[in-house]
């Protein structure tokens, strides 16, 4: 596969595709001297400021999901790298609002260490700065056996029902118990069917071939844990949703959402087949759902692939936030 | 590339597809006994209907168009294919409200040929049934060097400025004056760094090598008119927007709307660095940007390319209609 940015200059990639989002949504600007944190200029001065970002190359997220019911600011970092914890503790320090702060991080080490170290430093003057940290993914590691729990697409959904919430005036401890209780409740599972470009010094991690599926594969194009040849998007459907109803609790599970997530070069003819199986699949298990999002929310540059998030819903709050009006450009209208 | 589609039944990929979006997005349904045609739920009933429709293979368009402000039903055939005057008929009697009804057609001899007779049928029942053909696309053709003008991505500014035109009450004549109008300022290119997939009994029309792109290309894999080395997405513009530019009057473009328009495989990072490029070459020729769409509007399956679309704007109301809030989910949140 081709790409035009292979002959762009790297360096100026990210701020190109941020100032073409800034030109297109006119609700979004960058605060001043920090051209990669982007902030809602409607966004209300009387609740709790909600902060999301982490390394480009996933977009719509994170800028995206900047607006109304959703975040008040993402910073973006280079291409699969986070952004500095001075960026994002000049973010904190801009919005900030005196009704606190809540910061959602992708569970990734780099991106827990530069959130972490802004929100000490605004702690240290004085501002009220809280996490939650998204553990969505249940691929495994093959050589550990481990659960892998990084933070992947059903971060959009963190996102969305934590600033639906905050909206409402919900105070931060509460905001982070209610995102604690979703990410608990938020299984993802991811697969490709092409290896990620290379994108400037970054390399593929892994190569497959034209007839092959990986999964378990992660955003940034880290290996997945088995290959198989491709098969039908039915079957393939059966065994992603088999595997994400067995991350609960037995006979736990009657309402969910689905997002049916894009990883980049995949078409929305086949996202929409997917989610077509798995409406079909989910009502033999008699498991009702209230919430469908079909598209590309969270993607790993121009990788051929998709996941499936599972959100079981246990109580109807939920699902209200998740239909709340946004202008946040990455969310499905509707 | 791979495709989970290749191992799918190839009669049912285009009705799972719509199933998919219908499982989705609540205000859309399918017509009694013609699963291919989608109206939106929510339509009003004193205005002039608005049905556009052709082959399966460019989600969003055209189910994703279907809702306020913009189409009131789509009717979508089998891939690249159009739908039968039949089905096209039936919507327009199921439709029907006595205001009259605007069918728009992009300029296809197979898409006229049907949509023609289903007029016919209509009018023949006693109903009042007007077309427009849009012809947006200024590729010219190799050999002969005459201009297709084919109706590709600027197919769906005439859905939304006519969609947001028939609610605010305007008649029939009126609308299909205006509607003429749009599509002579209305001007497309495209160009595609890869080949289409084989998809079903589809083959590939053109072969690229890894490092080249193809002006002028179709939206069914149709090949272009110029082959040549890929470079810069700033060149790329520059080329792209010239022509554009060079369709119209010497010094008659003072205001435009720009589309950036994915192919089905580019990824969005790509798309917005062009229209950042874009906006960036507009303030030098002194033509202001009123309004930018950017995202996947009309693919052509999997295509890694893109189409800019210019349309030159005459009056203010033009972005109003553009502007006019939708549930349509194709269209971008703003």
């Amino acid at each position: 596969m081709s790409s035009i940015i292979k002959y762009t200059d790297n360096n100026i990639i990210v701020n190109q595709t941020i100032y073409g989002f800034l030109n297109t949504y006119k609700h979004l600007v960058s605060i001043p001297k920090v051209p990669r944190a982007i902030t809602n200029k409607k966004r209300k001065n009387n609740n709790v400021v909600l902060i999301s970002g982490g390394g480009s190359g996933h977009e719509p997220a994170h800028i995206g999901f900047v607006g109304t019911n959703l975040l008040d600011a993402a910073v973006m970092g280079d291409i699969f790298e986070p952004p500095s914890s001075y960026e994002i503790f000049k973010t904190i320090q801009h919005t900030y609002n005196g009704h606190g702060t809540l910061l959602i991080i992708k569970n990734f080490e780099k991106d827990i260490k530069v959130f972490l170290e802004a929100e000490n430093k605004a702690k240290n003057i004085g501002l009220n700065v809280d996490h939650v940290i998204v553990t969505d993914d249940c691929s495994i590691d093959p050589n550990s056996k481990v659960k892998r729990e990084r933070g992947v697409a059903g971060t959009i959904l963190v996102h969305k029902i934590l600033g639906a919430a905050s909206n409402t005036g919900l105070e931060l401890n509460d905001l982070k118990i209610l995102g604690n209780n979703i990410i608990k409740n938020t299984k993802t599972l991811g697969v490709a069917f092409s290896e990620i470009d290379n994108i400037g010094s970054l390399k593929k991690k892994y190569i497959l071939d034209e007839d092959e599926m990986y999964f378990g594969i992660g955003i940034h194009g880290e290996p997945g844990y088995r290959k198989e040849k491709i098969y039908s998007s039915e079957r393939l459907s059966v065994e992603l949703i088999n595997k994400l109803i067995h991350q609960f609790q037995p006979n736990s599970i009657h309402n969910v959402a689905i997002m049916v997530n894009g990883l980049g070069s995949i078409t929305l003819l086949e996202l929409s087949i997917v989610m077509n199986n798995i409406h079909e699949l989910l009502k033999l298990e008699d498991i009702s759902i209230d919430f469908s999002l079909l598209g590309n929310f969270m993607t790993s540059f121009n990788t051929n692939g998709l996941s499936i998030t599972m959100l079981n819903i246990e109580n109807n709050q939920c699902i209200k936030y998740l239909q709340a009006d946004t202008n946040a450009f990455g969310w499905n209208k509707r």
